[in-house]
C-alpha cells in the first residue's frame, strides 16, 4: 500500500466510483487540490486549475491525444504529466479490426437493405489473405497488429523512426509512406493528429491504392482529405471506408458520406466516453505505484515534444 | 506431377477456372464422367449422377453441410466421399468475429441512424476481457479460438465428446450445455444442423445468459428457436444477435427480427457462394494429391455417421 495525496477532479468520487476505487486500493488517500501532490484530472482543458498550485507534482490526464492543453500552454516542466496514451488501444484496435471485417463483409448493406443476398455476396472479401497498412503504429498498432496476425493478414507498419515494430512483416518510415500503397490491401489510421499528419491520405493516396482497398479510421478526422474520399469512392478508386471520426464532429446530416452503402460511420465511439474513466482505472493506479516508487509512469509525456 | 482423370461437373472447366487450374495444375487430366475415376462435383443435389457410374472411385462435394445428400441416400460405400467440411472455416470464423464485435460496438444503428452518439456510446460494449462459448467447435472453432485469443477472449469449446479443444480454457461436452450459460458472456453457434441440435438455442438459454450476451449464428437456421429469440430480444433478456443463417433462407421482410437495432443478419455470406469453388480450389488439390497417394482425404466422409 503507497502513501499519496491524490486530487480526482473535476468529477467527485461518487460520480466515478470504479476511478475512485481504484485509487484508493493503492492506499491512496483522496484529498482536496491544495492539499495534494498528484491530481487525476476527468475533465477536458476547460476548468484546469490554471496556475496549478504548486504542490502538485504530477498530472494524470484523460486524454490520449492532449493537443488542447499543449496548445494552451498548460503542460510545464514544473511536475511530472502524463496523458492516457495507450490505456484505450484495446478498445481501438477491436473496433478498427471490426470495422475493418464489418466493411469487407458487407455489413452495411445488410444492416440497412434485407436479405439482399445477390447483391452483397459477391461483394464480400476475405481479410485472411490481405495485407493491411498501420499508419501510425504506436499503441493501437501494437494491440491491432497480433488481431490482425490472427486474423491471417499480414501487417506493413508505417512510423515516423522505421524502426521494426514487433509483428509487422515491415515497417517503413512515414517519409516512404508513398512507396507501401501498391503493395497494401487495406489501410488503418492510428496516427497523431497534428500540422504535419493533417490530410496525410488524400487524393493521391486513393489513386495509388488498388481498388479493392478499405481504409478504416480510428485516429482524427483531420487525418482523412474528406472531400477527397468522397470524390475517390464516386470514382470507385477504392472500395470502402469505415470511419470512427470524421471532420467535423458530428459529421452533418447532410453530408454525401451517409449516402455510402460502402461507408460505415460510428460516431467517435472506439473509446467509449461512457466507460473511458473505467477504462482508465488500472493504469491510474499503476501510475501512483509507480510515481510513490520514483518510476517513469506509463504514457508520461516530455512537455516539449509534438504529440 | 499426379495422373488422376477427374471429371469436374456440373460447372465447365471454363465457368470455374480457378478449380479448374487447380485440379490440372496438380497433373490430373479433366475428362468425362464416364471416363474418369475421380468426380469434382460442384452443383447441389440436383442433377447428382444417380446411380454413380462404378468407375468414380471418389466424390469430392462442395458442401460443409450434406445432409441433403445423406438424406437422398446418395452416399454409398462404394467408394470414397469427401465434402468441404473445413474448407470455409477461415471465411465462416472471420465472420463470426466481424459480427461478435459490430454486434457489441453497435455497428448496426450506427449504419441507419447517423450520428445517434448519445445513444450508441453508453451501449458499446468491449470484446476483450470476455469469454466467448463456440457450441460446436469444430473447423470453425479452430478458426476462431485464436482469432478470438488475439482479441483478449476467453473461449469455452463445446463438442460432443468434450475432449480438449486446443486453445480453449475449457471444453464441456454438449451433454452438459445447460451448465456453461451462467459462466459465458457471449455465444457462437458453430455446430452441425441435425434432429439432434434443432432448437437447441432457445427460450431456456436465453433466459440463463447474462442480460449482456449477444448470440452470433453463422452455422444453420433452425439450431436458434427464432420465436424464442424474438421474445428474449422484446424482453431484453440478451443484449443481441448476429445472424448469417435464419428459418427461412430468405428471412421474410416483414419479419420481426428486421426491426431490432440489436440485431444484425447477414444474407447467408459468411462463406459466399461466389468466391466458394476458388475458396474450394486449393483444398481440392490437396485431396487429388491424397487420392492418388492412396492416404486419407481432407473431410473424408463416413457414409454412416449422421452429420
Amino acid at each position: 500500500m503507497v502513501e499519496l495525496a491524490v486530487c480526482l477532479a473535476p468529477d467527485t468520487p461518487d460520480e466515478v466510483p470504479v476511478l475512485a476505487d481504484a485509487i484508493t486500493g493503492t492506499g491512496a488517500r483522496l484529498v482536496p487540490l491544495e492539499q495534494a501532490r498528484a491530481l487525476v484530472w476527468t475533465g477536458m482543458l476547460d476548468g484546469f486549475p490554471n496556475p496549478l498550485p504548486d504542490n502538485i507534482e504530477w498530472v494524470q490526464l484523460k486524454l490520449a491525444g492532449i493537443e488542447s492543453f499543449l496548445d494552451a500552454g498548460l503542460i510545464d516542466d514544473r511536475r511530472v504529466w502524463s496523458n492516457a496514451s495507450g490505456f484505450y488501444a484495446a478498445n481501438v484496435a477491436e473496433h478498427a479490426l471490426g470495422m475493418l471485417i464489418a466493411g469487407l463483409h458487407q455489413f452495411v448493406p445488410s444492416a440497412r437493405h434485407g436479405w439482399a443476398k445477390a447483391a452483397i455476396d459477391p461483394a464480400v472479401r476475405q481479410l485472411h489473405g490481405s495485407t493491411v497498412t498501420i499508419v501510425g503504429a504506436g499503441g493501437i498498432g501494437r494491440e491491432l497488429i497480433p488481431r490482425l496476425a490472427a486474423c491471417g493478414a499480414r501487417v506493413l507498419a508505417v512510423n515516423r523512426s522505421g524502426s521494426p515494430v514487433t509483428g509487422a512483416a515491415e515497417t517503413v518510415p512515414v517519409t516512404e509512406l508513398d512507396s507501401v500503397w501498391a503493395r497494401t490491401d487495406h489501410v488503418v489510421i492510428a496516427a497523431p493528429s497534428n500540422a504535419g499528419t493533417r490530410h496525410l491520405i488524400g487524393e493521391s493516396v486513393f489513386r495509388a491504392l488498388p481498388r479493392h482497398a478499405w481504409i478504416v479510421n480510428v485516429a482524427r478526422g483531420p487525418l482523412v482529405d474528406q472531400d477527397a474520399l468522397v470524390d475517390a469512392l464516386q470514382a470507385g478508386e477504392i472500395a470502402g471506408a469505415a470511419l470512427d471520426v470524421t471532420d467535423p464532429e458530428p459529421l452533418p446530416d447532410d453530408h454525401p458520406l451517409w449516402q455510402f452503402d460502402n461507408v460505415l460511420i460510428t460516431p467517435h465511439v472506439a473509446n467509449p466516453a461512457s466507460t473511458l474513466l473505467a477504462t482508465m482505472a488500472p493504469f491510474v493506479a499503476e501510475n501512483i505505484r509507480r510515481f510513490v516508487a520514483g518510476e517513469t509512469l506509463l504514457a508520461q509525456r516530455d512537455p516539449h515534444l509534438d504529440y
